[in-house]
């Protein structure tokens, strides 16, 4: 059997980083041989639930050659939020949550469902392969359902999310509402984190109407403290726009307490993003109420206003 | 709840048409609202499947809108081999075992897996998801892994597949060697189509160094048979290489009970297809001996040649 490396997309957040390690875990009990790694180093919010459940962070790689020839993708499957040679080894895996943009030159496994969280979908592929989660996992996968669905409170939230994070938070033997505000206020300690880590810790790229538009995101608990490093947030951002010719970098700042969100936007899309959202830009910021996701309230307006 | 078309790809065969039939089945007992269609009328082979387990064969569509807006395809993802306003609806569902050349612009269920047969996959599906399936479906959903894998021969076959047919023919109560021969046969019968028709109806292109390749494929229980109109299809092979621009015209007969194939060429390749099969064209021929899958054992070595 082939070594397959098993990992998530590039700036990793806590659902990456687990469901590499889930789905390693149940390719190994299959009868593979997987080994979970990451693109990246763990974020505070992922280093808090690996502490809280005493399990070590995956090695980080930036390309899978010359170590393996086939590759298993997690909660990611574009090429350009993967490894650097990712055209060059074969994908015979994916699990995600995505949309998606995927061209192979074989037939492969794909497990992809619209739920919360790409752990979700391991949830059930545990139960329908007939594989016991450890409860430690159980601990970890619960974790990352709680980071991508902010405590089940965003738009992407299913009812199965929400079956699961109970199910787990049995094996695990946490009272998930407790650990899980804990696990996403350790993610917003920002006054630490310089202004670039703050909007490319979590940036992805899009392509929309022929532009390239970054798009970064932070939860806080207090939005106002963010928007006081203002001046240097867009002078990052602009950094970041010359640097790798993006179009537009737009930062979306998440109250995860109240669940909304405001926009700072540095590049020439004003009218598309205004068209977007509705709304009027203000100093390059925009207030964004009720928007939590960026996969469900930030990218699809975006696309449509592109 | 949206209504929504479950369909494959054109140019129908035994596995699309089933499949469409088997996953509307299994969606709408999971409470959705479906129905299956076809992109074409089913062929002398699936026509008999239906006949002999006394199902409807799916209404024939061109377009998805305005009738729905969203749909479920399987056996296929790619928009070129499905309806033609693909690009106007949603795909929310795929169930698929091919490679994958897909672009979404929101996140969808995927179910993917290199098995012999879409229908193999949807037996897995049935299964995870408590659904039973019925007797005259079992027996469809047997004929599409036997036509997909001719008779479990093909070297696409799985092991999965092998446990599939016996699940399937328990279910259907019918011998399914006996019953596979016969429902292969009754695919066979080429007397009454045109040279086009063989040489075309099942036809892919192909870039290969640079050149266009197009490569057909029958079944039939006597070759020789086929190879008494040889003169005729050579002329049409000729006439489809000029109008379309193809560099050549390979046409694979491939006989179901001895599971080899005999090649007929047109078009100046010999020396890349003689290379790719170690063997010499005699009157523009070359037995293909154990070969049955175009995609396993003919296309690789063609393109490794050029």
């Amino acid at each position: 059997m082939t070594k397959k490396l098993v990992f998530g997309h590039s700036n990793p957040d806590t659902d990456t980083i687990v469901s590499a390690k889930a789905y390693s875990y149940l390719l190994n009990q299959l009868g593979e041989d997987t080994e979970a790694v990451a693109l990246g180093t763990p974020n505070e919010e992922t280093q808090y639930a690996l502490r809280h459940f005493d399990e070590p962070a995956p090695r980080v790689i930036t390309a899978a050659k010359p170590e393996v020839d086939q590759v298993a993708l997690v909660d990611h499957n574009e090429a350009a939020q993967s490894v650097s040679d990712l055209a060059e080894v074969e994908i015979t895996n994916i699990v995600d949550h995505h949309k998606f943009g995927l061209t192979t030159s074989t037939p492969l496994f794909i497990r992809a469902e619209a739920l919360g969280s790409a752990a979700s979908i391991l949830v059930k592929m545990f139960d329908e392969n007939k594989v016991e989660i450890p409860a430690k996992l159980a601990g970890l996968m619960l974790s990352a359902i709680i980071s991508d669905t902010l405590l089940l409170k965003s738009p992407t939230t299913t009812e199965f999310d929400k079956i699961a994070v109970k199910t787990l938070a049995e094996i695990a033997d946490v009272d998930f509402e407790s650990y899980g505000l804990e696990m996403l206020k350790a993610g917003t300690n920002l006054s630490t984190k310089s202004e670039l880590e703050l909007i490319d810790g979590d940036a992805k790229s899009f392509e929309m109407g022929g532009k390239t538009l970054r798009i970064g995101q932070v939860n806080t608990v207090d939005i106002a403290e963010v928007f006081e490093r203002q001046a240097a947030l867009e002078d990052a951002m602009k950094a970041e726009n010359a640097k790798n010719g993006y179009d537009a970098f737009l930062f979306v700042v998440t109250n995860i307490l109240t669940s909304d969100s405001e926009l700072l936007l540095v590049g020439d899309v004003t009218e598309q993003v205004e068209k977007a959202f509705a709304g009027k830009l203000v100093n390059n910021r925009l207030a964004l109420p009720g928007v939590v996701s960026r996969k469900k309230q930030v990218v699809p307006p975006l696309t449509a206003a592109f």
